[in-house]
């Protein structure tokens, strides 16, 4: 693991780094957020997965998570959202390819040959985040925003042992049916749709898949939430599966950071108290 | 009056505006965040003059003042730091010409055409924020980092009736003495250094200029401390005048955001006991 940057914050570190990864056939660059309690032990970690067009960056810079996650004593660790590179497939739209990796492993040619973001993040940087951090794997929570609230959607269904507690931030909860990732979702994943299920977290509760409890915060005057994110089928879907949601309409905010800023220090507190730091 | 955008955050609105100023014979542009307590009437306004190289996005993106600014009923202002555009003088320095300003009201040829950044942001800028916004100019602060923090100590010095309160991060106390600021003075200001103490807070110190009180945080690990911040210079001057100084030496932070941001809810709480909210 190659260290990029570190800078102390809020008492503990803000660090960028990066390593070669075998699912991405490429490097992976995170940020990741030690707070201060780390000098004594073990911490617990919650994963930040950020959205369409975002880096590991956009969160660190403006997500405004570093106070609480130092308060409540807990690692955040942030990934890219797709391989990167020259040599990486990509495309033009911003809802495809590079920046849009969507936490799924593709099976479609080009794709397929990079695009393994689900493996990426859930096996090959929690391994190297377990050997370079003092995190305790036991305590673990997953959160994200937009893409990154599908991906932490269907990170807490599809491993409901491994994480503790899951929260998202204007989620995309059923991305076979939303236009904006069906597009997609045809190019990694093919056009049977059937092999889409296990990537949405609608057709998942559907399924079968269960988890203990979710927290969603969505804007209101959020421009996305009628075509692509709509909330109430999650919440359709948990109601039919008696899987509590708290599903928060947040009035008048957007799809941005503003948004994310604000409500961030509330869902640290929440996931802080599922992993009973 | 431009708005050029708007969204709801911590329950305020961060806004990005523009107009002509005069000042500048040009474009300013500037963040303000009003805070929820504005709906009920008019509350204070804290000023923020940011750093060499930014522009006021900077610090609307990574400051992190909006939890704190919304707690405390007090408006942010945060100015560009320069005139911009393509017919404005540039320098290939980042320490002269555009994000350059230095908070000086140029005399010398070609920089003062447009270089008049006292005015620009103690006259327009407060004539536009006064008639646009609903902010009480009776209680008014002012900080800011490095370059903008020098910015602070020169407008609470030269105007301590107009503002209550004043803090700085890692200001440049001392721009007379300080290699990476003595060209951009001598480009605004001309040659004569005695034209320079005007704009130079440990020179105005010790020419006479007093205010109430201080509050600067510094960090230990910032690599412009000792040639370009050197605020044990303020300090002495400070001692030699009777004025109240708060200088916190913060062991290991940087020059970066991750240093603003944690220190900043410190900051806007202390203004707000300045400034009697």
């Amino acid at each position: 693991m190659d260290i990029i940057s570190t800078a102390k914050a809020h008492g503990g570190t803000q660090g960028v780094y990066s390593y070669p990864s075998a699912a991405l056939n490429g490097e992976m660059t995170f940020a990741a957020f030690m707070p201060p309690q780390s000098a004594d032990g073990a911490v617990p970690v919650l994963w930040y997965l950020s959205g369409l067009t975002c880096t590991h960056a956009n969160v660190m810079d403006k997500g405004e998570y570093r106070a609480a996650a130092a308060q409540h004593g807990i690692a955040i660790v942030c990934p890219d959202t797709s391989p990167r590179g020259d040599n990486i497939t990509d495309d033009e739209s911003w809802q495809l390819g590079q920046g849009a990796g969507f936490y799924v492993d593709a099976t479609e040619a080009p794709w397929a040959a990079h695009y393994q973001m689900n493996t990426a993040v859930h096996s090959d940087l929690r391994e190297v985040v377990a050997e370079n951090f003092d995190v305790d794997l036991n305590r673990q929570g997953i959160f994200g925003h937009s893409m990154g609230g599908h991906g932490a959607l269907i990170a807490a269904l599809r491993d409901p042992e491994r994480f503790k507690s899951c929260s998202a931030f204007a989620p995309i909860v059923n991305p076979s049916t939303a236009e904006w990732s069906r597009g997609a979702f045809c190019a990694y994943l093919g056009n049977d749709e059937s092999e889409w299920a296990q990537w949405d977290a609608v057709r998942l509760i559907e399924s079968g898949a269960r988890f203990s409890e979710f927290l969603v915060d969505q804007g209101t005057a959020d421009s996305f939430l009628d075509d692509g994110l709509r909330p109430w089928l999650l919440d359709e879907a948990c109601k039919a599966a008696d899987i509590p949601l708290t599903l928060r309409m947040q009035d008048s905010y957007d799809h941005s950071y503003n948004f994310i800023s604000t409500f961030m220090a509330d869902h640290i507190a929440w996931h802080a108290e599922c992993l009973k730091v």
